[in-house]
């Protein structure tokens, strides 16, 4: 008689999402996690079902996203070779980058100590056609000086309530930002951020409210009072997804 | 009885390469030309025929690329409304980033002081997806510091047969390199190169040769004899089309 041989597989995947409806399975259309699903599938020759660490929108990126995978039965392949292989059934779109096996008692979501976002925008008169599936085009010219100062009034522990999309069911809309910047590489300009989590959208709205700094619409300080408020009409608008890319996911 | 109008449009376009045939017009596939052309012909409302100071090949991208048209009846259109008009006629990756006048007997191709052109490496183990039709993957480690010892030996005005897709037709195969660096950031190398002029494959050979110093296959003082024995099959493989990109052309 047999007994139950299970694995934990934490993968490390990097995915262009301009071509897919974002990471979760879903009826319409092509999902990161499908595709990944059935890679893993024909490697290990069983039904694979991937729990991503991050749901990243439909034409969001990651370089640094976290998948999943238990395995029921045993694993012949060195974990160091598991990217190599599975890679050999994924499209170019998509590539697995590292592979580490984790306890039974592991869980993707509930374990995640911080996360990293990026978002880049172009800003030029004309959209620069190379960076236009990985940037956002903003044509006014963007004051990063006055960006960089709203950054300080964003760290730290806040309710964001207010940089959160509407209509989103979630317990509790406070959430702790690590890190924010804004740097600028000639027409480029890039937003990171790192955090505890993040709500529904709240990268791209965030971003789109840094934006209205940039153009004067509002002041640096003006950020202290869009918090408090807790009213998403007063922050900016959401970025398209385009610009968004999933960086890091630390454990 | 009407007289002949003759205007002369310098135009600057930046185009992503990934969906095309290369710039010039063809029998099968589409090219960037082709789209130019109808989108000019919409807007001034006649068939318009464009010349592109470069012919990128299939997959190759530009920022500065110049095209000329000669427009054989009165324009109404203000010059510096003229991107903005016929970018509404273009699809998102080719945008006109310019527009200028130029005289009567202005000649493209005849007339370029010097081009620049950018190959884009990306050097990680595993190819990043959101770089994968902007950058060729070079898996190996590249020591840049070798590589930039390297390129000394090409700057100046040699004989670069040796650095010329073979079957090509050409009268001479003497050109002048300007300016030659190889940069790093992070994962990413970008070798820039400046001349009066370029042979066919000229920058993917001199990249591709750039490699090999960069992996310790040749060393850096080994580009003068490659250089001096005018044979092709000594210098480096040509790098894949996506890492190029046509930077800027100077009258």
């Amino acid at each position: 008689m047999g007994y139950l041989v299970e694995m934990g597989l934490l993968l490390t995947v990097s995915y262009d999402g301009t071509n897919y409806c974002g990471w979760q399975d879903q009826r319409n259309g092509k999902t990161v996690q499908e595709v990944l699903n059935n890679a893993a599938g024909k490697v290990f020759n069983c039904k694979m079902t991937s729990l991503g660490a991050s749901r990243t929108d439909a034409g969001v990126h990651a370089l640094g996203q976290r998948i999943h995978f238990i395995l029921s039965k045993p694993n012949v392949i060195p974990i160091g070779k598991i990217p190599l292989v599975i890679n050999g059934y994924l499209p170019d779109d998509i590539r697995i980058i590292a592979a580490t096996e984790v306890s039974d008692n592991f869980h993707p979501i509930n374990e995640v100590k911080s996360k990293t976002y990026r978002y880049t925008i172009c800003n030029t008169r004309f959209a620069n056609p190379i960076l236009r599936n990985y940037t956002a085009h903003v044509g006014r010219p963007l004051d990063t000086v006055k960006m960089t100062d709203a950054v300080r009034y964003f760290i730290g522990e806040h309710d964001f309530a207010a940089f959160c999309a509407t209509g989103t069911s979630v317990t509790s809309t406070v959430r702790t930002i690590y890190q924010l910047e804004v740097a600028r590489q000639g027409d480029v300009i890039e937003i990171t951020i790192s955090g505890n989590g993040f709500l529904y959208n709240m990268v791209r709205i965030i971003a789109g409210t840094l934006v209205n700094v940039g153009i004067s619409k509002i002041r640096p300080d003006d950020i202290v009072g869009i918090i408090v408020s807790r009213e998403r009409i007063r922050a900016g608008k959401t970025m398209p997804p385009q610009g968004l890319a999933l960086l890091e996911i630390v454990y």
